[in-house]
């Protein structure tokens, strides 16, 4: 990195004991070749939501949030399920027995089981799928140094017996459990060197070499050679490095699947997915929203929405029943976890704008769109999505408009004009949006948080609409003819006080504020003292538009007056149009009263 | 990738709407060299807490929840810290001019404000710092090609001109609010090409020598370029290849910073930044936790705590006041929002094991320390850290152990072991180990969810150490001699009956056992029924332990009995190890009537 002399942006060595960690020696791999790769389609996926997610919860999911998970990873479209660890829980067990004998696994839906490597458990665990209708068993064994040496204190040789031996119990197991399916494309077999991010590669390769030995993959009898991050160790094109590096040594590549098990400990888990894909891995394992050990299995649910926003077939429906928002509900209700406002795509703030200049370019992004669909004549769902700060339309997951743009006290007139159009149909012209905007922030400032579109359309009413004082508009009668001044006569309440006023002008609006004027000259000659020290009422700017299509729209008027010094805008919202500038006029005279 | 002719695993097209997308499309860097970089030290870090996590919040923080998180980026270590967008919002020049006016800026500290490239929100910013004793003033414009066309409606030329322009107004305003500063190192300047990964990085790498020209960058006068990448737009190698493309055509690079600013749109921010640093990136603009608009900015604590576990150092205090969870209590209280519990370092979950074959693993990790740091005779603290499952050691950050093992139906011996030892310094044998956590998982199995430690010791004591029927121990006298056997003489309630029992034997397990044995046949020969069906016992294992150091110690026996065809564990505490092993052996006997 460069050396910059700038010294008051020195920073100062940290009192934590980083001295106690070394960094990660990774495989090296110069001539790796996955940083030009591109990611072109989805990976086969797995859900292990009802194992390592399930194994994780403070509150594990009772048989019926079980089936609920289940269900809704089946209609989602996963076809690869992970439904549990049967040899070490009861629970587990009787799930797997539940979904068998209750007929609840698709045709096109197959559930794996997660064992160790030890033969009573492997029988155990052949035993939970008899009857199954097409199964996966997914055995394991370390492979790590530290596993090795501290935890099961075991050599390489030892650790490569574990895995021949137990490949050939799954297979003898099987023969005994499930003998219909053995030999068929309806028996798979996954094997995992744990971890294989900690463990030396070349051991990994070869005791896969050795598991793929016992299994003989072939066409049709595919091998799935699962490799865990279960700890991240570095950044995630080291695990990239890694898979190109086994992928590119491994024997019988065409028969067997490279598969991704990244976890999240360094918060790049979804990375180390995307960067492994590149590397040629052709499946992945996780969890929605990245449940599972400690901080989780990648996150299945941000993968696929990030191919998705590629032009990607995720293969996975992210809107089924309702949309995003209900595959997050179900799924906070079965890990009784929630899933955080800043989740990418599914947060409740992901699709919500709160800065000024933010809401601006969506604003015109969005309008932009509409424009080009209907210079196009088609469905504004049907133009290429690209708007500002919004990687995909929220609609496409079931997200509406309503909250993207929200306002609080670091929020510009964007949000506000937004606000008030996308809900109200009210298109301030750009000047009335700052001086609203500033209204707004008065509140914001001083009351703190955010204001909702209900409260900004109070203060928006309060403030234009429903100003009464001095003025309040009757009746209105107008007159013209060509080559005349148009003539008005209104009945207006001033103080209350019903008073008719008559006036003329280039059009009704100048006529009536000639009859404004002429009502303040002479209430001032009277001594009114509310009229003394007032100037006369200018018009400096005019805009008028209906709120919805036909004859019998109202119209709003937007009006902006110098009343003596004072520069306001004024709005009217009226059936006839010509109520609804004088409206405008007089909400600005009482604005500026 | 590989095509895979398993049939069952045929995945579906989603019904989504994935054809309006498009891919983006890099820079093509086919000799890019970042891959085989590694970080080596931690780059400058630049805070923008105060401004673009602060304005993406529902409640923005108060002026007094400004000053806690100043006041914490401060004690944390953060030397340059982003304080708001003074031209934008009331709110925010008041509190830079609190900071400046109430001298709160450290000597090593630089705050800097944000502000778009117009003059009159130029002016205003730099009115924001008159009297500071150090600022930077940043400010960018938008050279993303959809902004250029949809939101402002300007050529490349104008892009560029008011790049420019902009500039000299820094330059101008400058000289009028802080004419002190200028011309030293105590006033920078940072320009934002935005959005730097969506625009042609051609582009904006000619906007920024344009910048650079009028800056004049040289020795002691720093540009700093910042790249934001405000939309993550792909896989973020990616904005890598962008960083390392910029950095090569850059002029006068020996005196410009370059600086990432990550977004998390689609979960890869941290991953960005560390791709964006070995591609030669010098500083990192973020966020604690991860705040700002939509998925937020890059999390600054899990990419310094990431440094800090490959033993670089941070540069940052994440232990500061008590540790990461304070830091986490103080970031929560002053924006409003959580930190997700699955968050890398700080989330309530990342250090805690659920699984029994990861609690198991642990548990020998850490003993495995301990065995290491006593061998060298120094403390397990200097110890060069390695466990399972734990990329860094809790305590380093101020969290304990105490968490690290929780335990549900989905847990093994392991935990349910670790509590016992950590909690009550009993430290089962291994088999013992899995019948009492099959006794637990019996009670998870059926009352699911988590089961507190204070639960297993209630179990436990009540399963192994409280019942006293049939038999409950008085007194016992024992007496030996050279090559005699061991005579014992115990006192003992039988069905609340005292009586005494006589026996000889190998030691005073094998005496109380002979004794208790004569007890059963006595009784079986009177026709007690509860003798009726009972055989010998036998005692097949035994352990016992100091549950602490010193000669009045309380001691833990642990004696495996076959009782008749049962085979059960019984445990007994007693300060006299003969009586501890005794009432060992009676809660054996006791647990299998």
């Amino acid at each position: 990195m460069t050396n910059l002399s700038n010294t008051t942006n020195q920073q100062k060595t940290s009192p934590m004991p980083f001295g106690r960690y070394k960094a990660f020696e990774p495989v090296t791999v110069p001539d790796r070749t996955w940083p030009s790769n591109k990611i072109t389609r989805a990976p086969r996926w797995l859900s292990t939501d009802l194992r390592d997610g399930n194994q994780a919860l403070i509150d594990p999911m009772t048989p019926a949030r079980k089936l609920k998970m289940f269900d809704l990873l089946v209609k989602m479209g996963y076809k690869e399920i992970e439904v549990g660890f049967p040899s070490a829980s009861q629970t587990d067990f009787d799930f797997v027995r539940e979904l068998i004998e209750g007929d609840r696994i698709p045709d096109d839906v197959q559930i794996s089981v997660l064992t160790q490597a030890r033969e009573d458990l492997i029988s155990r665990t052949a035993e939970s799928l008899a009857g199954a209708p097409r199964a996966s068993i997914h055995m394991y064994n370390a492979t790590a140094p530290m596993f090795k040496r501290v935890v099961f204190g075991v050599t390489d040789e030892q650790c490569i017996d574990i895995a021949v031996r137990g490949t050939e119990l799954v297979m003898k197991y099987a023969e005994k459990f499930v003998p219909e399916l053995v030999g068929s494309q309806d028996f798979g077999y996954e094997y995992s060197p744990e971890i294989f991010t900690q463990s030396d590669t070349d051991f990994a390769l070869e005791v896969c070499e050795r598991v793929s030995d016992v299994w003989q993959p072939e066409a049709g009898r595919e091998i799935i050679l699962n490799l865990p991050a279960t700890v991240e160790m570095s950044t995630p094109n080291t695990y990239a490095d890694q898979i190109e590096y086994f992928s590119r040594g491994l024997t019988r590549r065409e028969h067997s699947a490279i598969s991704l098990h990244p976890h999240n400990d360094r918060g790049t888990g979804v990375a180390a997915a995307e960067l492994g894909m590149m590397a040629g891995a052709d499946r992945v394992e996780g969890c929605l929203f990245g449940h599972g050990e400690r901080t989780g299995n990648v996150d299945l649910v941000t993968l696929g929405m990030n191919l998705f926003s590629q032009g990607i077939d995720p293969q996975i429906d992210f809107a089924v029943e309702g949309g995003i928002d209900e595959i997050r509900r179900t799924v906070e209700y079965c890990t009784g976890l929630p899933v955080h406002p800043r989740h990418p795509y599914a947060g409740d703030l992901v699709y919500t704008a709160f800065s000024g200049s933010h809401q601006d370019a969506i604003k015109k992004g969005l309008e932009d769109l509409e424009r080009q669909a209907e210079e196009q004549g088609i469905s504004v769902r049907d133009i290429a999505w690209e708007a500002p700060y919004l990687p995909i339309d929220p609609k496409d997951v079931g997200r509406s408009y309503e909250a993207v743009i929200r306002v609080n006290s670091q929020s510009g007139k964007g949000g506000v004009a937004y606000v008030l159009k996308a809900e109200h149909k009210l298109d301030l012209p750009r000047r009335a949006q700052i001086e609203f905007s500033r209204v707004i922030q008065g509140y914001t400032d001083t009351e703190g948080g955010e204001i909702t579109p209900e409260r900004i359309w109070d203060v928006f009413s309060a403030e234009y609409l429903n100003k009464e004082t001095p003025l309040k508009l009757d009746s209105v009668h107008t007159s013209s003819a060509a080559g005349e001044k148009d003539q008005l006569k209104a009945q207006v309440f001033v103080d209350g006080e019903l008073r008719e006023l008559v006036g003329e002008g280039n059009g009704p609006i100048a006529a009536f504020v000639a009859a404004l004027n002429e009502l303040a000259a002479d209430e001032q000659a009277q001594g009114n003292p509310v009229y003394a020290s007032r100037g006369d009422v200018r018009v400096l700017d005019y805009a008028e538009h209906a709120l919805s299509e036909g004859g019998d729209a109202i119209a709003a008027a937007y009006v902006e007056c110098a009343v003596g010094e004072k520069i306001v805008w004024g709005v009217g919202l009226d059936a006839n149009i010509v109520t609804a500038s004088l409206k405008a006029v007089i909400s600005a005279v009482n604005r500026a009263s």
